[in-house]
């Protein structure tokens, strides 16, 4: 039974409509029945990384890491390469699930903290000792971002610091200049939609100097996807373990794809679409955007405080054939937030922007 | 292009036909696109669990919880579980990885050790201070087995220490009792017959009350995916982490697809397979069973000795339309492995006998 309803949820979201017949492809060639240590496999990791480093421009200097979410890329980051002390700008759930994994680990992280909904203040002085900065780049639960060179700004105050970003539902749209950027990681399901199950680490090789520290100081920095563990794997085109073939498969697809679009076409379509939702819903009565600081308003994730009409507007927009996703957390039920990632269309999205103004 | 080669690889190996179909529906259904919080996707958890516990006669005592794969389970098991000692029979590359996760967590496991292609001795004694006893029940590097007998037998002796078993190439054939058996894990890419990317590990819910005192002795028990944190979501039927939906998915559709065939069917098949690869192979020239002892032999997991003519051997195989595994690690260009897995029809193993007869 075929479902016509068209998703703008926050990930999972809207598939490629390639995807099906890209896996089918790939069965028929019988991808999923190689082994995954040798050449036929190690030609899809790199075909994976050739165009995802294309598409992102992420230079020779950094690796690629396949984890199995963006919460494992958190957990593995953490491990290996913070003694003690990382400091997390917080601002939303998953900011705090940043934070949190590093509690768990028994780390002793830094919390700054602002109001969901808010910017982080980036001009804050960060302690002496903080080993590594982390900040959620586009905060999905509320639909806050922090500039890109506000970020560059924080990492030339601390060169020596390393920095690693959250850009689980901005990439592939986000543009990062990764000499300034030592680790963002994401996952598949949000703005390269697909089906969920794949984290995607990219890191400068330069960190790996801290785990090897680490190891010889007989620190716990994981088993089989330590950052050694993992480096070594990538630099002969595998993964640590029998990977996800299907998603990277899938990822290569998907990235020879949009490099075909080009990134620069995507961001300005991204680009053009926000501007649509902000403008065209500025003044509508019932709606007001949760991030009201316009430079801190994310292109990808728009949340909308509407009330006690929340329920009444999904069912209107499912209605007309599309799923939004909710409010996270405690605005659960009084916020709507819109996915705008590369596969969700402009006509879409204006028609969406006029059932909002009809309600 | 069409590939038709059939995989006898010890996994990834040869996929069940309808895989491609299974995901086409799913696709369609925009399955991959729903929120993973919601009763939609529930619905596709519990249909799993309820498929997998009665295809495997798992009782109510035992969770399941989803993984990225086999190794990760070992992580995990080991985090949760040990405080410092685990004690491990070692008996080929498996055994071994699950003993070096437990040194990679700062353990200090036990090594109990025995010669590539023998089997375990369970009838030794275990240290009492042993809080974990692990075991590779069918070991994929050599293909010998541990009779579930004599691991239950060590169990009987032992009724105070958790065991876990590694069941990757040997489950769903491998019939087990759970009331004897804490632990089982297995990855999906074997007799599942489905791409990698998913590990399954089924566990008695008696086991996290270690897990619960570890965490108020303040041990590191990992972050998202640690047992309290798996079971709260397992009872919600969720995952801790926006999972692999297609592998959930699809190991549902494999699992009913067993079952409407029947699990006693498909041991009587694998059984027979077995004693044909065993009884017509036994007096050719040039071949020996790396595992000489009978008890000890693989059902599904067939590694023969070939010497300098493995090479050969393969190709001659290819050239007939059969891809089958080398050894492993040192054995690498001197032995062939054959998977036995469900998919793996009776008239190719006849073929494959009839080719190896003839060199």
């Amino acid at each position: 039974m075929k479902q016509n309803k068209k998703y703008f949820t926050c990930g999972p979201t809207e598939l490629y409509p390639d995807i099906g017949r890209w896996l089918q492809e790939a069965i028929d060639q019988k991808l999923f029945s190689i082994t995954h240590r040798g050449k036929e496999y190690e030609n899809i990791f790199s075909g994976c990384v050739t165009e995802l480093k294309a598409l992102m421009n992420i230079p020779e200097t950094h690796s690629i890491f396949f984890m199995s979410g963006a919460t494992e890329c958190m957990e593995r980051i953490i491990e290996n390469l913070v003694e003690e002390k990382s400091a997390h700008f917080v601002n939303g759930a998953f900011a705090e699930r940043f934070y949190t994994t590093a509690k768990e680990l028994k780390k002793e992280p830094y919390l700054l903290s602002a109001d969901w909904g808010k910017g982080n203040d980036l001009s804050v002085d960060i302690s002496k000792d903080t080993e590594l900065i982390c900040i959620t780049q586009n905060e999905t639960s509320t639909g806050a971002l922090s500039p890109m060179e506000e970020i560059y700004a924080l990492k030339d105050r601390y060169p020596d610091k390393m920095m690693a970003i959250d850009i689980v539902t901005s990439s592939p749209y986000v543009k990062i200049d990764f000499k300034k950027i030592d680790i963002a990681f994401f996952s598949v399901q949000k703005g390269f939609g697909m089906p969920a199950g794949l984290g995607v680490l990219i890191i400068n090789n330069k960190c790996f100097e801290k785990t090897l520290e680490m190891k010889e100081m007989n620190f716990n920095i994981g088993t089989y996807n330590n950052f050694l563990n993992a480096y070594k794997y990538y630099t002969l085109n595998q993964n640590t373990i029998t990977p996800n073939v299907p998603g990277i498969y899938l990822l290569w697809k998907v990235c020879e794809h949009l490099n075909g679009i080009g990134i620069e076409k995507i961001r300005k379509e991204t680009e053009e679409k926000a501007s649509l939702y902000y403008s065209e819903l500025k003044n509508v009565n019932g709606i007001e955007f949760f991030v009201q600081e316009e430079k801190y308003r994310s292109k990808t994730i728009i949340v909308l405080n509407v009330g006690e009409k929340q329920k009444a507007i999904k069912e209107k927009l499912i209605s007309e054939g599309y799923i939004v996703s909710s409010g996270y957390g405690k605005f659960k039920d009084t916020q709507i937030r819109i996915a705008n990632f590369p596969m969700h269309g402009v006509e879409d999205c204006k028609k969406i922007i006029e059932i909002l103004k009809k309600i």
